[in-house]
């Protein structure tokens, strides 16, 4: 990395020793009830603290836990949990779900503002069962706490899979993927964990919602479909019934080169618009291909899965190296990639001298792509986090203009909102605004996300 | 059909004529400026006064028009719909939007109790061309009235088709699609019309909501979703960005005769769970093969169009003739095919002495089947409407309490109301009515449908 970016003076920086932190006295004191299941260790609470945003690292490496919980909380049952959410309510504490941590959107920091009593990390990953296996309809009861390999463990001796790989997959629960509408790595027609979703339960201040299993519905508005998204504003999801697929017993791929990123481009789209479905369907650019080849020796879903452990030790480097994607219609793609590319490059220079910035795709619709841009460049020591924020900002910017939507698969968060804010209809932002009012009538959960506090 | 049930004094009855019909004297005015886009002649207010569900054909042909709209408006412009949503709030009027009119669930009926001081119903129809064409994206941005027969015929130079086909195709439109979350003839992966959506524009009592064209993204609960199944009750739809598809080139079928329907439903879920994804996978058990075989001749594809035509005519001579439709998983499939066979047989011979009950699947997921039922029977002329009644009702509490939907893709409207309450989740409900009254401030939109007036 350091030869393409023609640096020779890489230095690794350790991580700051858990006693060398400085934490604000927690603020709260959580009743005699709930005192088994919360703590106020400075390990808990700075292990919740942050997400696992480019930013958030950096921060980390510096020691800067600015917004640490007060307090983390650990339920081991769906009451605790209701128990812990009207603790929140009654004392105007900020109750933040906790999933794996793996957010990089600003979506578990308890970054809410001055006017909540403090806040509490809702940690759910102790509630991870599968509850029951419907082998008939391929689906199965899960906890939302469960992470990626906990419930895929689970899963395995019914010859089940539910096939859902983010890139977070290891350090990510299916409650954070239903509340953040992950997107998993096969590239089309199921690709957000909406399509395997039946049926979903969740805890609200106002009672406990539970929807019906069902293949299809067309009886109003879907209920599920109003968590999906919703990012732990309006309920902290407990449970769903989930598709399953038997687990594949072949599997076939195939890599073409071509001349130019054009020419794949309208490779890739032809494919989109066969009706052929292919498991995955992704295309790189001449330095995505060269980078991920540097990077890691073997298949690209080992690359996949190792790129965040990479990043992170080049972080730790000093470099500036994180992601954003969004989706875009074929017709304005190629403008936005060449928009984009330009402004990325430009603020780029502009910010740290030098980088450079890849562009792939990670999933392709028969309407059109979505486009995940990678930035790799040299970085001011204790400067990166802001020096990121200056280029997240300013491509931003481009993709909105351009008529992408400001994530496709990595959610909203707090990082995301003005941008966000200007892409949601006006009128929906009234109607979700109201349906929150209704259903978390103290505003705590999750402040600061998709919503003001 | 007359051998089928075994009767042999089957009777046409001639629709009364239009000077015949008695309707209350309408209640309101419309404001000067609305004249010109206004009738309150008793021919449109009978053809707005139902929809086309079995009850509604009944009740017609008694002459029973009890809540004829008192006014029909045909705005031919978004700003026009604007102006009528206006009138509407600022005078209590309800309003109702009317597409095609093929509601079979009570959904374009003016029945909205006494609290309103009339009730307007806005065809759309009037608003119907595709504005756009995207053939790089296979997408068009196309005006909410369009029927189903005016939009192809305006694709089709294009060398696109938008391939969504209903049964209502002829008589329903794109608008009147979206908000009931309609399913197309196609069996399986984009089955009903929010897969093939990509943006909605729609004009609510507080402003104009339009959302950004995307193939897809993670922002947020999608705001397109909060409009699909809103059945008028939060917007009126003005146009949408949908996906296209190129005309299909080939085409290949085959009949498959099983042993018995218990084979055939193993055989149907084993397709569904293959990936394979054929355009359609249709079961008909021996009595929906038989009577479909003697109402039409032909393919199925004939038969599907002219089904609605048939019944008609069998109305006339006095049968109780109707659908209901569901989607349940596998695993429950074949105790709710037991259990509703049973029931509406019970019920059916009860209520009318006689008759036949058959059931088909319409669409299959890799998760469950969406079966559909349907019912000939002698009716008593003058009473068929309340024969009906009788028997929907008994087999809805069956199809609930066996964990199907009330409905897959027929909407809820304000017949499926008492079924539909008690499948939503209440949390749902709170939540969906502090939007409507968020986006609905006077309760004008559609009052009654999904929620209470």
């Amino acid at each position: 990395m350091a030869g393409l970016l023609g640096i020779n003076d890489l230095q690794d920086h350790e991580p700051p020793k858990i006693g060398s932190l400085t934490l604000r006295e927690p603020r709260i004191t959580p009743p005699r009830a709930l005192d088994q299941i919360c703590s106020a260790d400075p390990r808990d609470r700075v292990a919740h603290a942050y997400g696992k945003a480019f930013r958030d690292i950096a921060r980390n490496l510096l020691g800067q836990i600015d917004n640490a919980p007060d307090v983390v909380a650990r339920p081991a049952t769906e009451g605790e949990v209701v128990d812990v959410l009207d603790w929140c309510a009654d004392a105007g504490v900020a109750a933040i779900p906790f999933g794996g941590g793996s957010s990089v959107v600003g979506g578990i920091e308890a970054r809410v503002g001055d006017d909540y009593a403090g806040a509490v990390s809702i940690d759910l990953t102790g509630i991870d069962r599968v509850l029951e296996v419907d082998a008939i309809s391929l689906a199965a009861r899960i906890q939302a706490g469960g992470l990626g390999p906990v419930i895929e463990e689970q899963l395995r001796p019914h010859g089940l899979t539910m096939r859902h790989y983010p890139q977070s997959f290891e350090f990510s629960s299916l409650g954070g993927w239903l509340a953040t509408r992950a997107g998993g790595h096969f590239a089309t027609v199921y690709t957000h964990i909406d399509d395997l979703t039946e049926s979903i339960r969740a805890v609200t201040p106002v009672g406990i919602s539970e929807s019906r299993r069902l293949p299809g519905s067309g009886a109003g508005p879907s209920p599920d479909r109003m968590l999906l998204g919703s990012e732990g504003t309006l309920g902290i999801i407990t449970e769903a019934w989930m598709r399953l697929q038997r687990r594949p017993r072949w599997r076939g791929t195939a890599s073409v080169r071509f001349a130019d990123f054009e020419t794949g481009v309208r490779a890739t789209r032809a494919i989109s618009q066969s009706g052929l479905f292919p498991s995955n369907c992704r295309l790189l650019d001449e330095t995505a291909d060269k980078s991920s080849r540097q990077g890691a020796a073997g298949t690209w879903r080992s690359s996949f899965v190792r790129a965040p452990y990479t990043r992170d030790a080049l972080i730790r480097m000093g470099l500036v190296v994180d992601t954003f994607e969004t989706a875009v219609t074929w017709d304005r793609f190629d403008d936005l990639h060449r928009q984009v590319m330009t402004e990325a490059r430009r603020v780029i220079d502009e910010v740290c001298g030098t980088g450079i910035v890849t562009c792939r795709f990670t999933h392709v619709y028969p309407d059109g792509p979505a486009p995940y841009f990678s930035v790799i460049a040299p970085g001011r020591w204790g400067d990166q986090a802001a020096q990121w924020d200056e280029v997240k900002a300013a491509v931003s910017e481009v993709v909105a203009g351009a008529g992408g939507t400001i994530t496709h698969h990595h959610a909203t968060g707090r990082d995301h909102r003005p941008w966000y804010d200007r892409q949601r209809p006006d009128v929906f932002a009234a109607a979700f605004r109201a349906a929150k009012a209704a259903l978390d009538p103290s505003g705590v959960l999750n402040p600061g996300v998709l919503l003001d506090p």
